[in-house]
């Protein structure tokens, strides 16, 4: 027995998942040095809270899996083309690297002492879940007809025709628990800073005493609240490309909002004022985190992280 | 302050890196379900003292980094390739979900308690080791006179005329520090299994104030060897799919040894007894640990793990 201090007592404890365009923004290149690029501008963005308080970096993946798809079943004479769950698994290595050499950099910068350390997260999902009747989230290549046909018979794959052409569509189960969260809570207690959950984390069903990858995608804002939730966290903060949460946005009745209350909050959803795939899973990731149990769920622009997360730019979501 | 009682304390703290054939025989098909097989039979030869001591797993990568390689650079028209270090970490994220879904069974089936936590893991290389004016080591897909010309040009490349074609050599630096050393201290400490170090580590430089990746490939029993040193671990045992290491193998005069000293190790390597890229390098990370202060390593068969890592069979290395 010895004595021992964890470094994360009282300290505010943060869940900050990092958007899409903290890796790439949309006309970006999607080589290794544009992204470490990008990662850098998003820790340089928040080192000062990484510096001070306990923080956890979560981020999706989409780009980089959807590479790592048009790779993998390209030509038939490759090896053996990975589960889609196991690209995911992939690129949580990819960005894992990206990430910690951004944050390298930053932390020579800086002078931080906090040590980053990525690691390869689960979730798990239920096998009953009703998103595994119905698959809508495109991924990967564009196929013809005729190899579209082929794939929905060999690999008994779901194909959507989109207007290039049929993409393969899978399911986007909830995540209802992360497999690494005694992990990571290790880690902040240790004083590191653990980046994970990585695209939402590889979706696993628990069945033959084992947990087995299955082939979907899980929102990452959604497991990022989960892993807030689960861990305790004092705040969810998503920091992305607008500045605040709209209802109408992109309408002329567009308003930014600073504060939702968890029953405005549910109210809005209700009425469809959110975009579909884009604010609406961010706001049900916040308003998720309050339910649990969470002070405080912010939605901001990463640019301005310090400000979301001190509650004076961005949207705050409350209680009452 | 809190009293905590750290679950490393008096026991034994035990590397054991995988070899080759714990994740794929030469003859295996390489999709996942096998690597998963395989996996599994690795874990439960070794559950026993995973559930006893302080055991952290590293691993090879040489198949499936070779394979992201093939499928990286296969077409003009994809994604822009990622560079060699970086298919290294996407092998490391696509290994460490192999890895978690064979221990997690064994662990359900076994009733052990302790968690396993896969980290990306970096190895600091010298800039001006002398491996980066000769690389060796062919990696990736075999080329035509023509793209080989090419991509020495364009990429600047080293290239090697093999049997089959033109191959992409690259370096093979030793891994003087394993950057996440801490990260897997800590995680011994708090009772987790580490799987880390896979590949021999994501190979990095320190330069412009960051650790940068670099093309470059690195020895897994090497990069083994350093991290069992650096963590001060008791023993470092090599698995393999052979069951001593023997002098002159494969020759009239072979012979299997069961115990070698710093002296006779030494005495051996400088008359290049052992199989240059196969067995050398395994008894060069073993004597290596012993010369930095470990007590005891150990190279013998992946099957008969348990007898090997109690010195019953492979082979003992010893100070003198």
């Amino acid at each position: 027995m010895l004595l021992v201090a964890l470094p994360g007592e009282l300290l505010v404890k943060i869940v900050i998942a990092f958007g899409g365009n903290a890796l790439l923004e949309t006309t970006d290149s999607r080589d290794y040095a544009t992204q470490v690029k990008r990662a850098y501008r998003a820790f340089d963005a928040i080192w000062k809270i990484i510096s001070m308080e306990d923080v956890v970096i979560t981020h999706g993946n989409g780009p980089q899996v959807g590479d790592i798809l048009l790779r993998n079943q390209i030509s038939d004479s490759l090896p053996p083309p990975m589960p889609l769950d196991t690209c995911g698994a992939m690129s949580q290595g990819l960005i894992g690297q990206i990430m910690l050499e951004a944050y390298e950099r930053v932390r020579n910068e800086k002078g931080i002492s906090k040590e980053a350390v990525v690691t390869v997260t689960r979730s798990i999902v239920d096998p009953e879940d009703k998103a595994f009747l119905e698959p809508t989230k495109p991924v990967g290549a564009v196929f013809s007809d005729e190899k579209a046909r082929e794939l929905v018979n060999n690999n008994g794959w779901k194909m959507s025709k989109t207007e290039k052409g049929w993409r393969r569509v899978v399911p986007s189960p909830f995540p209802m628990e992360i497999v690494e969260r005694n992990v990571i809570l290790s880690q902040l207690r240790s004083g590191f800073l653990p980046i994970c959950t990585g695209g939402g984390g590889i979706p696993v069903i628990r069945k033959n005493k084992t947990l087995l990858g299955v082939e979907a995608v899980i929102d990452k804002d959604l497991a990022s609240s989960v892993l807030a939730s689960s861990i305790e966290a004092d705040k969810l903060a998503i920091l992305t490309d607008v500045k605040n949460v709209f209802i109408n946005f992109g309408k002329p009745d567009q308003k930014a909002l600073s504060q939702i209350t968890m029953e405005e909050g549910k109210d809005y959803l209700s009425k469809g004022f959110f975009g579909k795939g884009s604010m609406e899973p961010k706001v049900r990731a916040a308003l998720r985190f309050i339910e649990k149990g969470g002070k405080e769920a912010v939605i901001g622009s990463l640019s301005d992280a310090l400000n979301v997360l001190s509650g004076k730019s961005g949207t705050r979501f409350v209680k009452s």
